[in-house]
C-alpha cells in the first residue's frame, strides 16, 4: 500500500529518528500508527521515518518533515511524497518469515539485530520474534548467526592476543568464584578482562559484590587501560554497549518470564565475541533449584555452546556440576565479598568449597590455554592461591578501579542487625533450599542493600544437634530483619533429618 | 519468587485498575517491571495489582497501596504484604502453554480474553499469544472457544427470537449491498440489527457510507428502540462494547500486519454471537485483490465458518463469488450511498450489478431463514425491491436513526473539483484493478472525506472507444485532486486490451 502526501517542511529538528507528521485521523483511516517504520520516496529518492501523528499540525493530505530529513533531502514545501507502509522492512520480512517456520539466513538476522538496536523495531515486533524462537527452536547455525549479530551490532571492546574468561551460568547463591579466578589467571600474565551482570533475580552478582571492593563502573577505555595494568578486570558490563539487542530482547522475555536457553547461550556468547575473548570456561550448576534441572539438558547446551564457540574459532570448555548447595559461607553482596578475601588473603575462616570450585575453574581454563600440562592446571591454580600471588593480583586491581588495596576481610561492614537461627531439632543436613535463601536475602534487601544478607554457619551434609546455630540474618534495619522474619515462617533454608 | 514487604497507605485513588506503588531500584532487584501483574496477599487474602514504580515515595522494604485497595482489604500501615509476581496468572500461563505447541481447553481461553478486556495483560502479552495463534494454526474448537470467549467477556446485545444477519469479509471497493439487504429483510418482518464497521484500509465502510444518509453512532438501548421499530438498522458497531477484545488483538497485529483467517473468523463470529444472530450468510469475494485469493482457501473457511456457527446453533450459508470487479459504480462513501439510493429508488442509473448481489443475498438469507421455498429467495427479493417496499422500509430506518427520510439519490452532494480520464485506446476491459482504485481514493481523501471518491463509468467486460470516458474522480480541493493524478501516474484502474 502506498498514499500520496504533500510536504510540509516543519521547522524543528528531532534528533537521531528520523520522524515524518501525518495527520491524525488520516494516517488512521491509513492504517498507520505512531510508531510504524514508514518509507517516503521523493523525486526517487528513499527515506525512512518513523511515524508521529498529529491532529492539528498537518492537514489531511500533508505530511510534516523535520528539518533533519529535508535538509538533507532537499524538500519543499509541497513537494509530492510517496509514503509507504513498511511492512516490507527487511526485518519485518524475517520475522514473519520465521514466524510461519522458516530458518533465517545471516542477512536477515543482522537486519533484525540492528533494526533492535537503532529502534527501528517496536516492542510487539521484537516480541514477534522473541516468540518466533521460542516457538520454533532456532538451529545451531541459527544460533550463530544471531550471536554473530549481536555482537557486531554493538561496540566491539576486541583485546587482542590471549584472552581468557570465565562465566557462570548462574542460580546458585554464593558462588563468587569469578572473583578468585581472574587474579589467579591475571597473576599468570593471562589477559582477562571480566565484565559482569548485578543480580536481578539473585542476592549478589559478581558486579555487585565487586562494588562492596572498588568501583566497577567504566568506559571502554578505561576498561583496557586497567587490563593493560594489571591483566585483569572485574568491573559491570552493563554500562557499556556489549551486545546491546540483548537488553532490550530481555524487557520483553520478562513479561512472560521466558528465558530459553537459546536466548541464555546468545546472550552470554555475543558478550565473549565482543570482548574478543577466545579461551573460555564456562560453569554450568546443574540441579533442580539452578537454571540447568538436570544433566542431559547441561550435556545439550554444552552441545550448542561448544557450537557456537568453534564457529567463532573459541575454545571452550564446560564445566558441569551437580549441585544446589551454595558455594562459600555468605550469601549477599558484603557477606560474599567477606568470603572471597578470606580465601584470597588465607584466613582460617576461608569457606573450603568456594576456594575449591574456584581453584578447580582456573585449572580447567589454565589447561585449556596451555599454561600446563593437562590435568596440572589445579595445582597450579593452588600455588598461586596459596603463596598470596592471587592476593597481590587483586589488590593491583582494586587499586587500578579505585578501591582500598588493602582491605581485610574482617573489616568489611556487615548489616547492624543480626539475628541467629538455632538448629530445632538433631540430624543432618539433607537438603539446602537455594530459592528460599533467595528469598530471604530479598527480604533483607540485598543486593540493593549491599551489606545485608545471609551468613550460613551450617552446609549440606554436615551433623547439627538442637540448639546449634545454623544461619546468621544481616540487615541494616529492624524492619527489614522483620520482613526476613516473616518470610522464614513459611520458608525453610535447611532440612535436617 | 515472592518477597515480603510493608504496607505503606497512600491517601489516593487510581480508578478501575488495581495498583500497587514499588521502590524503583528494589522492583528493578526483584525484577518486577511498571506494568507486571503482581499478587499481594495480605492476612491470607489475595488481591491482584498492576506494578508502578517510583523512586521517592516508598523506600525499599515498602509497597505503596492505594485507598481503593486499604479501603476495601482493611490493611493498616505496616500490615505485612507477600509480593508475587504474577508469572502464574492462569491467563500467562496458558499462553506459555500454547506457545509450546499444546491447545487451550475453554477456562484457559476465557482467562485470556478476559484478561485482556481488562488490561491485566499488556501489549507484550497479547503478542505472545497472537504469534502463537500464527505459528500454530487453532483447531475448531479452539476456534469456537476463542469465539465464545471474546463474545462473553463483552456486552451481550442479544436480541430475542429470529435474528437475520449478512457480513461481507470486505477487500473489494463498493459492495454496498448490506444497505440493500437489510431494507429487503426488514421490510420481510426478519428482524437484522446490523452493526458495521468504519473503513479501515478500503476506501469506505458501511458505516461511513450510512453516514451519508444518517447517524450510526448509537447505545445499544438506542439499537434496540430502532430495531422494535423497523426490525432493522445499519449503525456502526464500534462504539460499542461488542467483543471488546478483538480490537486489542488488532493493535498488537498491526505492527506486522498480520491478518490470520483465524483471527477473522474469531471476529466476525464472536461480534454476531454477542449480537444474539441466529441466521447468517457471509458474502466472500474470491479473487487476488480481495482478502480471500482463491477457492481454495475460501472453502476452508466456509468449512471452519460453518464449524463455528453450528456450535452456536446459528444457521449459516457462505457465498462465495469469484471476483475482483468493483460492486457498484461509485467508491467512496457518498458515490456509494448515491448507488445504494438508486437501487431502492429504482433509478435508471442504478448499478446492475450491485442490485444483482443484494437480491442474491437476501435471496439466499430469506431461504436460509425459511421465508420462502429453496429457490424461490431472489424472486422474492426482487419482488420487495421493485415494488418500493425496500426503500419504504429504508426511509423508515433512515427516520428512525435521525436522518432525512426523503432524501433523493440526485441529491447527494458530490466533491466540488472533479476531473475526468478517458480511455487512450481502443479495446476490452479484460481487468480492473481493485488496489488501485483504494489508493487513489486515499489520494482523493476517502473516506474521512466523505464526498471524495471514484465514479466508474465503465466496468469490467465491456468495450470501450478511445476516448470515451472511462472513470471520474471527485475531490474536495485541488490539492487532493493533484496528489491523485500523481497516483494515478503511476497506477492504472482499467486494464485495455
Amino acid at each position: 500500500m502506498s498514499y500520496f502526501l504533500k510536504a510540509k517542511r516543519i521547522d524543528e529538528e528531532t534528533g537521531s529518528i528520523k520522524v515524518a507528521l501525518l495527520n491524525e485521523l488520516e494516517a488512521w483511516h491509513f492504517g498507520i500508527h505512531a510508531g510504524d517504520n514508514l518509507k517516503l520516496t521523493i523525486d526517487g529518492k528513499a527515506i525512512y521515518v518513523s511515524a508521529n501523528t498529529s491532529k492539528h499540525r498537518v492537514r489531511p493530505g500533508q505530511i510534516g518533515l523535520y528539518k533533519d530529513v529535508w535538509s538533507k533531502a532537499k524538500i519543499l514545501n509541497n513537494s509530492i511524497v510517496q509514503v509507504e507502509f513498511q511492512e516490507n522492512a527487511r526485518s519485518i520480512q524475517a520475522i514473519k518469515k520465521r514466524l510461519l517456520g522458516k530458518r533465517l539466513n545471516y542477512e536477515e538476522i543482522h537486519s533484525i539485530m540492528s533494526d533492535i538496536v537503532t529502534d527501528q523495531l517496536s516492542k510487539v515486533q521484537i516480541t514477534y520474534f522473541v516468540a518466533s524462537g521460542f516457538m520454533n527452536e532456532y538451529t545451531d547455525e541459527e544460533l550463530y548467526f544471531l550471536t554473530k549479530a549481536m555482537a557486531e551490532t554493538g561496540d566491539m571492546m576486541k583485546f587482542s592476543g590471549l584472552v581468557a574468561d570465565k562465566h557462570s551460568v548462574g542460580g546458585l547463591a554464593g558462588n563468587r568464584t569469578t572473583m578468585i579466578v581472574v587474579p589467579i589467571l591475571a597473576a599468570l600474565g593471562v589477559k582477562i578482562p571480566k565484565t559482569s551482570s548485578r543480580a536481578i533475580t539473585s542476592p549478589a552478582g559478581t558486579a555487585d559484590t565487586m562494588e562492596v571492593l572498588a568501583p566497577v563502573s567504566f568506559s571502554v577505555d578505561q576498561i583496557r587501560k586497567i587490563v593493560n595494568k594489571t591483566n585483569g578486570c572485574l568491573v559491570w558490563g552493563g554500562g557499556l554497549s556489549l551486545a546491546p539487542a540483548d537488553d532490550k530482547i530481555l524487557k520483553v522475555s520478562y513479561p512472560l518470564s521466558l528465558e530459553p536457553y537459546s536466548k541464555m547461550i546468545v546472550s552470554i556468547m555475543a558478550k565473549k565475541v565482543a570482548t574478543g575473548v577466545n579461551h573460555l570456561i564456562i560453569d554450568m550448576p546443574v540441579g533442580p533449584t539452578t537454571k540447568i534441572p538436570d544433566m542431559k539438558t547441561a550435556r545439550m547446551l554444552e552441545k550448542k555452546f561448544t557450537y557456537v564457540a568453534h564457529r567463532f574459532g573459541i575454545k571452550i570448555k564446560v564445566s558441569m556440576l551437580k549441585t544446589s548447595d551454595p558455594v562459600g559461607f555468605g550469601v549477599g553482596p558484603a557477606l560474599e565479598a567477606r568470603d572471597v578475601l578470606r580465601v584470597l588473603q588465607q584466613k582460617k575462616e576461608r569457606p573450603g568449597d568456594l576456594s575449591h570450585k574456584a581453584v578447580h575453574l582456573a585449572g580447567q581454563l589454565l589447561e585449556l590455554i596451555g599454561k600446563c600440562k593437562p590435568g596440572h592446571g589445579s595445582t597450579l591454580a593452588w600455588k598461586v592461591l596459596d603463596s598470596g600471588r592471587a592476593w597481590k593480583k587483586m589488590q593491583q586491581i582494586i587499586k587500578a578501579q579505585g578501591g582500598n588495596p588493602n582491605v581485610d576481610s574482617e573489616q568489611i561492614v556487615l548489616g547492624a542487625h543480626k539475628k541467629y537461627y538455632n538448629a530445632t531439632k538433631s540430624g543432618k543436613i539433607v537438603y539446602t533450599d537455594n530459592k528460599a535463601i533467595n528469598l530471604v536475602c530479598r527480604a533483607l534487601g540485598a543486593p540493593s542493600v549491599k551489606l545485608a544478607g545471609i551468613y550460613l554457619n551450617k552446609e549440606f551434609g554436615v551433623r547439627v544437634k538442637k540448639g546449634e546455630r545454623l544461619f546468621t540474618l544481616y540487615a541494616e534495619s529492624k524492619e527489614r530483619l522483620h520482613l526476613a522474619e516473616i518470610a522464614l515462617e513459611k520458608l525453610r533454608i535447611f532440612k535436617i533429618e
